[in-house]
């Protein structure tokens, strides 16, 4: 049997990205006649049958690496299947890995890419100009949801601020006029984006929020919140109304109101993000602003593929939220 | 500047595994004192400084493949969690893989593991003796949850088929004589072996189950759960009790049951299995079968070391399961 010719070896030879061999392999209508022209010759001229059947041959498959800040917060999952429905159409390898890449991780991540020959990056997590750039330096990066803008570097994410003020004036519709706000940590864009959407909302209604009522969580936690919820409900004073950044947070504020005899939504309304499954799932369901998570995994990875293709990107796609209105802010009689 | 020396170099000049060079330089107390011995000397001939502070250099850390059949399935997490939490200690890095590894996929997979050089496999599949024996023909594996027992191979689990008694048996104790059982996919073990435990208590006990009431699903999905038992409760003869593999499905059937204007548990008790967070978040909170998850990510990556470093190893290891009674099974009022 003659010796395997990769399509990196064929890349090489006809000075053309792997990237686009592979679509020559695949078929792709993208690509130019004259490129498929001159990677079909080369492959000729080194022996390498064209369209053997099977498309990419398991050896050249390109591996990306797709970063997540953990595991445990749902709404990565839906990115992370994705992902993988862009990966597998273009039979591409996803490996997920779990890393802050803060400072002290950014060293390691960088080798994990060179060491395993990654072919691009997928980042969920916020990191510095300065990392992003050594990270495009190495492979081609998109970042997803999470987004440093101050980098010329291509992302897909959503609207924070507007989603957030969007969920505020709903409770704000629904009559309720104390709200607290629970977020996670400030050193997501996310985080203080929702924040700035929730006290603009605020402020444009001529209403204040007491700063005890400005919940921030070191990180997305059921437990967590249920604790400061506990212990807001407490006071002489409460909210009748809830604004959480995720659904983990807002099936937590239910639980701890049922918990103190009061009832959702007539008491205390509430209301997620991300339109987890949790949140129909929890009862009363929960009212939430709907991500479209996959559709955003799935477009960072098409954003990899068109880089590793075309070269230079510097795209910046913003996705559409929805307000989905279900029991816990379905309000029968509403107080003033 | 001097060119570095990687452990794998040390390694291969000495004749021990990467690990046990990683070992000597962490000065970890199990490594043998002439091994010890052997490997610094070569370290100093080769003239790598011993000791220079920071343990494993970056470019010498391994590669861990953590395989998963799915990101949905919550249980998942928590191994991942336990296995990074091994990972780390050893500043090793994991990459988690999403792919069934049937046949079709397996070469791919293969490749996978000698392109980016991986040191293990950790493994979520049921995969063939053959499929097994090729992986390990590679690289260490583990098989972690599931396992195949007919290969030779390590693996960490639970007793699934004695868990599954466990929880029948308390449904039946609680005065429920018409016991409904939702199932995975047979393709794992672990609902071979469940099912295997829900008959063989039901037998034990003189009662049978109708053949419509051993529900198939073709994955662990809430939807697909909550239609099934809502077909179910359709029928003249309803069951007053539920087995679920999984407290995904439970979470669905007691959603679907009270949406009949049923109530769990005093109309519908509910088992559950892995006691994911879910299960407390519910109303009512659902009696499960608390897995040790954490601990067989752990343990299983652990193992992966162990085999590193020392060879060969066949250890098969069976953690502890636990029934946690909660409000889904908890009757004022006993019915026969």
């Amino acid at each position: 049997m003659a010796k395997k010719i990769t399509i990196k070896e064929i890349a090489d030879a006809c000075g053309v990205s792997p990237a686009t061999v592979s679509r020559v392999i695949n078929h792709n209508p993208m690509v130019k006649s004259n490129t498929v022209k001159l990677v079909e010759d080369t492959m000729i001229a080194l022996g390498k049958p064209i369209n053997s059947g099977s498309g990419i041959d398991d050896e050249d498959r390109l591996v990306i690496i797709l970063n997540i800040p953990d595991f445990d917060n749902m709404f990565y999952q839906q990115i992370i299947s994705g992902a993988y429905t862009s990966a597998n159409a273009h039979k591409c390898d996803i490996l997920v890995n779990q890393s802050p890449l803060d400072k002290a991780s950014m060293p390691s991540f960088l080798h994990l890419i060179k060491k395993i020959n990654a072919s691009g990056v997928i980042l969920l997590n916020h990191i510095s100009v300065d990392s992003l750039n050594r990270i495009h330096n190495i492979v081609p990066v998109v970042q997803c949801s999470e987004y440093n803008d101050e980098a010329n570097l291509p992302f897909v994410s959503i609207n924070n601020y507007a989603s957030a003020k969007n969920a505020t004036k709903h409770l704000l519709s629904v009559g309720r006029n104390k709200l607290a706000f629970i977020n996670g940590p400030l050193n997501y864009k996310y985080s203080v984006e929702r924040r700035r959407g929730f006290v603009d909302a605020m402020n444009e209604a001529g209403l204040s929020v007491p700063l005890k009522w400005m919940i921030q969580l070191p990180k997305i936690d059921y437990d967590m919140a249920y604790t400061a919820v506990t212990q807001l409900m407490d006071d002489r004073i409460i909210p009748n109304g809830f604004f959480c950044v995720s659904d983990t947070l807002a099936a937590a504020v239910t639980r701890a109101v049922s918990a103190q005899r009061l009832k959702v939504p007539d008491d205390v309304a509430v209301v997620g993000f991300d339109n987890l499954q949790l949140s129909t799932v929890t009862r009363p369901s929960l009212s939430t602003i709907s991500q479209p998570s996959h559709q955003l995994g799935y477009t960072a990875c098409e954003m990899v593929f068109d880089i590793i293709n075309s070269g230079e990107s510097t795209s910046r796609i913003f996705l559409g939220t929805e307000l989905i209105v279900r029991e816990s802010t379905t309000i029968q009689k509403k107080r003033i």
